[in-house]
């Protein structure tokens, strides 16, 4: 038994998996395998409506939100925003909380400038930083939903006077938001909505077409919109799994349902963590990630020993970021409660062990 | 019995469906999915070192050339080959003989100048354009080697005063080339490589980090190579099996080997088109594609009546791109001899019923 809290690509649901795999040899008995059916055929069209149809309904977005999926991960999309909502000599407001917002700004610079508005780097990134204020003159105001690698989340949407943009790529669809707030919101899909290769898109076509430099094809928006995510061949295989992945969630519940599941595992490991001195959760307490449990050991000598002994009892991708050291839990939706319980056990164990 | 003349996505070899549906339920014995192993991995390491090695032995690449897997499709690759190439004012040089040659066109005009050396517009594209001079003055050359829609090739590689770029997305690999005449070469995967969703691209990085313009990193070819083809989180499961590809070609005793079935294949169609009058091949003979074989019928009524006998008979996409109609049948790597046979041995079959 193997428990994989890798923080991405991770865990999807052994469902997924095991339709994925059977895909690939005869995919909806037509002798054929996923890999080898034309986009442009009715087969991979219903593929894409329905993935797009079930993102829609899970995150029950209005008319005027478009869902896309489009080729690349979450570090294409920080070049994409700003190339498609900031003229040169414009400037994109950006909250720096964590490592990929900071390569999210740098990236904006290629196209515009950058207003901070606020940064926890004084402090590691191990909290969120509050009570700024995102200036009116902004084309838009730009976060990170939830940091991977430090481990802190935002709990709330900020209000704000421009429009919203908001990288989701590790919290997206694992609990409910009002998703139309945001007027661009994407995510690598390799977390919570399938496999590596693709990103979910979800963009209020309202803001779009204002910018003054001429577009690439594939890197403007509402070519894509137009053309239904279909402006040239798409990642075939990876928008399958993620419809394989929606279906799976609507089956529990949706989004609502899962949320519920979310919060009894990050409760169950952050209470742990709490009760046992030997552990050191390392970001503020109200703005801990449900999503990622970053912590270390009050003595570091005894984090080689807590690794190895997780990896004897098949626990896999708990070692910290390299940038952060320490231990990284993901608790991303596929992620069975179940691990979260043997993990906590473990950590009891070891704990009683070294007391 | 299905026999896939898909123009792509397209076949795959049989052992690699196998191999990759394996892989999703269980990769190299690890009980973990390909789908949920981080990149940063030796697992993963290794599965994109043994990738970049096979494409350098069976292209026979110098060290000069580096090699990537990139997000995206050739699509993708039409601007991305400009905006690393190409200052503004810089003028590229394009050989105009197909769709995708115009699209490549297109987006190469958003970052520079584009001088159109020669065209088969005015025949519908359906012969390759010859006595051409290309400009000592242009930044590189950029042309299409396999015309998938229109179904026309170049047989040899035209002499360049200036970088030689290629487009090679649907005949890469299928035929002995020096390509080291190439400064770059691109090709999306999803004909002769793997599944769709991944670029191959092989670069001389002599010509690159020249162009006077800041770079998204995601688009900068220097800083993938810098990274390894893992600035980002690559697109794992399509990287995997462009890997299990390489190897089967490998197995098949390389490009050399793979060139001779190829060329039974394409001239035991051409033949059989050739020797029936009922069908009419459209594209000038000396520049007839071994992917992709283009025709018409003398009789356009009876185009409806052989497609539905190919159905019946389990031959799938043989229907012509929307663009130019009749029929298209793809010959790719993984396409076995034997699906020409059942394809040409209908052919005569139908002319007789239709003599």
């Amino acid at each position: 038994m193997v428990h994989n809290f890798n923080a991405g690509p991770s865990v999807l649901p052994k469902t997924v998996f095991e339709q994925a795999s059977q895909a690939i040899l005869n995919f909806n008995n037509t002798g054929l395998s996923i890999l080898e059916i034309g986009h442009r055929t009715s087969l991979f069209q219903n593929v894409m409506d329905e993935a797009i149809a079930l993102v829609k309904e899970l995150m029950q977005l209005d008319s005027n939100r478009e869902v896309l999926f489009l080729h690349g991960g979450a570090s294409t999309q920080f070049f994409q925003v700003p190339m498609n909502l900031l003229s040169e000599g414009e400037t994109g407001a950006y909250l720096d909380c964590g490592t990929w917002g900071t390569k999210a700004i740098k990236e904006a610079k290629v196209f515009g400038n950058v207003d901070v508005v606020a940064s926890s780097k004084d402090k590691n990134y191990s909290y969120i930083p509050k009570g700024y204020t995102i200036p009116a003159q902004a084309k838009y105001f730009h976060y990170t939903s939830n940091n991977t690698i430090e481990g802190t989340q935002m709990h709330s949407i900020p209000d704000s006077p421009v429009p919203l943009v908001a990288d989701m790529s590790s919290d997206i669809l694992s609990a409910v938001l009002d998703f139309n707030r945001f007027d661009l919101i994407y995510a690598g899909a390799q977390k919570n909505i399938g496999a590596a290769g693709v990103n979910l898109v979800i963009v209020n076509k309202e803001i779009l077409g204002k910018v003054n430099r001429k577009l690439p094809s594939m890197m403007d928006y509402q070519q894509h919109i137009a053309n239904g995510s279909m402006l040239n061949t798409p990642p075939v295989f990876a928008v399958y799994v993620c419809l394989l992945t929606l279906r799976w969630l609507k089956e529990q519940g949706g989004v609502a349902a899962i949320e519920k599941i979310n919060n009894k595992k990050s409760e169950l490991i952050y209470n742990t963590l709490d009760s046992l001195p030997v552990f050191k959760p390392t970001v503020a307490k109200e703005d801990r990630s449900k999503m990622n449990v970053v912590f270390s050991m009050e003595n570091p000598e005894l984090e080689k020993d807590f690794l190895d002994l997780c990896k004897k009892e098949g626990m896999v991708g708990i070692k910290g970021h390299r940038t952060v050291g320490g231990f990284r839990v993901s608790l991303y939706n596929a992620l069975p409660l179940s691990s979260v319980e043997a993990l906590t056990e473990l950590m009891k164990h070891f704990a009683l062990q070294h007391a």
